[in-house]
């Protein structure tokens, strides 16, 4: 038994104890949990009790954003002792799996993921992970830091699939969490400059702080013509990440990439989109997809140690584990100028 | 001035004289014409007058899928003789252009086609083209050959961006011209079997034929039970090239392809599609789109002199250049058992 | 206790009892073992007792190449069931390890291999396996054929690592057994045709039995002419692979490889080779280079039940498995005209 | 007739005027040379009159890095115009050969260079130029950064083929002029942290300055323990660029890289390398080589724009035209702490 933010059904939260695994295998680490930050599935979770077909249908541990310390290793790990501070990948596939053995283990159907219905999330003080799938953050790299290495490795996915070069010039239409994650990776993974267009200035304001992101109102002005002017008359962006999921972006952004170039399907619309399929083909670009992440945690870690990515600008807000109902309340409000919320284990 | 096949303006076809630039550059072959091949989209600018912006405003010479014998070369040409048998590629790029330099040139804004309006096609006996885009036929690819080297070569331009690997199952939704082109490409590149889905059964049995396809009426079964059938339960197609542009097949498309995987665009839809982003996402797969070809005419004959790819079970019917209005009436009639009529003219 | 071809230690073979591990785990198969190939490898630990710095030092079981029959599958098995006929990945990695996380499981330093030392080998009739490098083998897919199917790997390895292209021209220098897998590979992934080149006639003769394999004899002609008579003056093959291991064979590879080409290391010198770095920059070239294989064994029997590659040609004898010990002293024999001999278990 | 700096032979330098032709083409633009570095080459050819077979036979006007400004533009120009800041890529293609058709026009066998035997080279105040190889440089690149375009882009080539994966670790073998471009171009193209090793200290120290890197130096310390304690035990670097060209290196550049990770050969040994093809082997490598660039001119002038890359500090002279020659004799001198030399034309 262990305290643990539960969400009990939609709408509801509690702080409590609740039953969870606690055997240690041999391949296994025990990690303190010190920082776990609030995702945008945790919320939606708890304010519609689903996404897509995972229904919440039991009491569920929400987190799965989370940095620690290890405090028990199991026998058979090498890669991790007791005192390192660490953070987790929340999915967990079966290795040997057809797609575990391609290395492509995100998409392995069996994958199991922190605080997808019906398993159990962090926001607990103590979890039991596997040691291949727990990462030792260097001196540099905080708690903060370390719980903010999740949603950043959708990023670094998102710029990995782009097989971005060196002096890119690239665009990201959205400037939610996720977007300016994108946009950070982007920067991190060699773009020259990268242009983020969305309608909300409040984000915008803080995504163009960044020495290298172009913000770009939408609302104001138009993301074609800010393209034209960054990257010449008849040419365009090397790669266009679309990170809002709204359904009037794509034409735009199969407008500005170049001819050959690369769109990465990032944002996750609610419907079907309407899609100008010529409009792909006339460019004969090619288009990535991304699914959380594989093979990419020690790389974003390694982009914060190095200085070159400061995710800090964008930690909105801090609670103690006790007031986390409280911290799940203003991440379900919406508040134009946070990005992220973290709530501290210890 | 020389005789040519003139489409006069929608629905108009001549066998006339016209004037064609006959300039030879000291870069240039002069060809003349044995074999041309029509394509659909001779027939549609017969049809309808236009396709998408390309409009026929001047009476236009049709034909871009030519073979012939070189007659005369420029004085600075070193890889082409007088009598050489050769097939043109018949998009000419500005060779400088960013595109080009990039090697995609076929994606130059700059291109020139043949046949698509205002540039003249090969529908006439002598032609003059640039060395760098004519290629030479092996004493074993015959002139009718030569002259599907043009529309196989959209196959392999699919099959080379889908980077298909050695025993990858495949499929290819649409089984026009272009969809046996593909799935004849994709055997030839690799695959181990092609399954090809339609719900015309007559170009369905042409195609069935070919060891390694396997034919699937989706009139009356259903491509996720046959892609199931070859690939097992939970797993899907390597790659999946949808080249109906149907509307309806998109979702099919995306069902049968596994994680991981990648779809090819071909099929030029008329309208945009409804797409199921997220079903893309959640397993992650590449998209490519295809825009004619580049750099991929050797390859194409290369597959055909090997003896891996017979076209020649394609070719429905053959005609004499003073019967090609006549050859058009048949090719706009859409008989369900023709794949490729052609044009001899000498 | 099981019967086993056992190297009791250099040059001594006997056909006896030997305690093997036996305990099936959940997710392991127990596999009656019925053909299993003599690989070079086998040969040479027989005749040198060592290979690099893996040496015999206790009595080991040979034979990694092995086709068979389920016979028990583990608790979580459900990819296999008992009756299917198989054949086995010999290579067994840490599944979590780094390597294997990123889809290179081969190269995971903690790999055991059958018959490498001190790992036992597959010549007994019953072996225990991991589910997931266990592969079904299609009707038409002989166990001849299976046990084939590990040295093709190889090819299939090298062939997937040259991104070979539709079409492409290749050359593999060294007609033996890996030479010509190589070969065949590549024409199942797509080459319109390989050139072959050795000093040994038979093994050459029986390569150039095949469609698309050129064989040329270097002790009479040259290779740089053969490679310029196919690909023309100025250019070369779009992929060399080098499987002799011949020190004088690499200035050969690299002046026939075409500017932007690809040369594979597949043969394994003795020694370190003298290797002309400014001839490979001058081209500009891509080496690769060849461990084993991952993630292959599927394309490798999808070839083979595709009938696009052809095995059977190459098994120049077939003993029982009484007679191994005779099968042994003929492969360490060497006979010019054998490719592979197998041993028949069942 | 125009003032030059025209190596007449072997150790003869003068400034003296030159016949050199001067007719702009239609695609042609004539600049008026700012700046030009002295590479390594320029030297080689005053003290050594060859490089390989390049033999200085005429008397040759030397300098490949070039800045200005366009004074004059042919009829077909549209890219640039007078007035515009530029930098120009000093090798001109045959824009139709084979190598150009697919993107690798560095490749092509007919490409003309500056300052490679017989062609002059733009130590000279007026220099006609291909458009379509002539750059334009932002506000902000000077003509002194525009003028180190030149060595950079083979640095930004080694990390294009390098393929760089965002916060990668990176080694780069050698810390003359090109290997500090190479690891800067690495540091710019994602990479968390580049490990530079060399025996020379005052050249270590000028890269060491640089956040990112990290220099060794191997007279001292062992470059094995240096991975090793960034990379931890049993990995190693995820890119090792050789740009040392000392045959002594290669061993611990196999050495140093992780099992399936890129070795990019930068320098150029004397004469052919004694290489371990079995070590490299054994991980699994991918071996890149470098000649020169291909479409990267745009991409290392969007990094030293964005800030990214400083090459200023690499600056360690700067000389009137003048003084060319004794800009030279300096250069020829080989100064311990200079890295690059530069002459001022206007």
């Amino acid at each position: 038994m262990a305290v643990a933010l539960v969400l009990e059904r939609k709408d509801v939260l509690s702080l409590r104890d609740i039953d969870i695994p606690e055997t240690l295998g041999p391949r296994d680490v025990r990690v303190q949990i010190s920082t776990v930050g609030i995702c945008g599935s945790d919320v939606h979770y708890y304010t519609h009790g689903r996404i897509g077909h995972f229904v919440v249908e039991e009491p569920m541990v929400l987190g799965h954003e989370g940095s620690g310390v290890v405090v028990e290793i199991g026998a058979a790990v090498t890669n991790l002792k007791v005192g390192d501070r660490v953070c987790m990948e929340p999915g967990i596939p079966d290795p040997t799996s057809r797609a575990s053995k391609l290395g492509i283990y995100n998409v392995d159907p069996a994958v199991t993921f922190w605080a997808t219905p019906p398993v159990h999330g962090c926001l607990t003080p103590l979890v039991v992970h596997p040691a291949a799938f727990t990462y030792r953050l260097p001196d540099n790299v905080s708690f903060a830091d370390g719980a903010m290495v999740e949603p950043f490795a959708i990023g670094v996915q998102a710029a990995v699939k782009a097989k971005i070069k060196p002096g890119d010039t690239c665009v990201v239409t959205g400037c939610g969490p996720i977007g300016i994650m994108v946009a950070l990776a982007a920067l991190g993974a060699g773009a020259g400059k990268v242009i983020v267009s969305d309608i909300a200035a409040p984000k915008l304001e803080i995504a163009g702080r960044y020495a290298g992101i172009i913000p770009v109102n939408v609302a104001q002005s138009s993301l074609r013509d800010a393209v034209r002017a960054e990257c010449g008359e008849g040419w365009g962006a090397d790669v266009v990440f679309e990170a809002s999921g709204s359904p009037r972006v794509y034409d735009d952004a199969l407008a500005v990439v170049h001819p050959g170039g690369t769109l990465v399907l990032v944002g996750m619309p609610v419907d079907k989109v309407s899609f100008d399929i010529v409009a792909a083909q006339a460019k004969e670009i090619t288009i990535e997809t991304v699914f959380r992440y594989a093979n990419v945690y020690d790389r974003a870690i390694a982009l914060i140690a190095s200085g070159k990515v400061d995710l800090k600008p964008l930690i909105s807000g801090t609670y103690n584990f006790a007031d986390s109902i409280e911290a799940f309340e203003r991440a379900a409000s919406g508040r134009p100028a946070d990005v992220k919320l973290q709530i501290r284990m210890m």
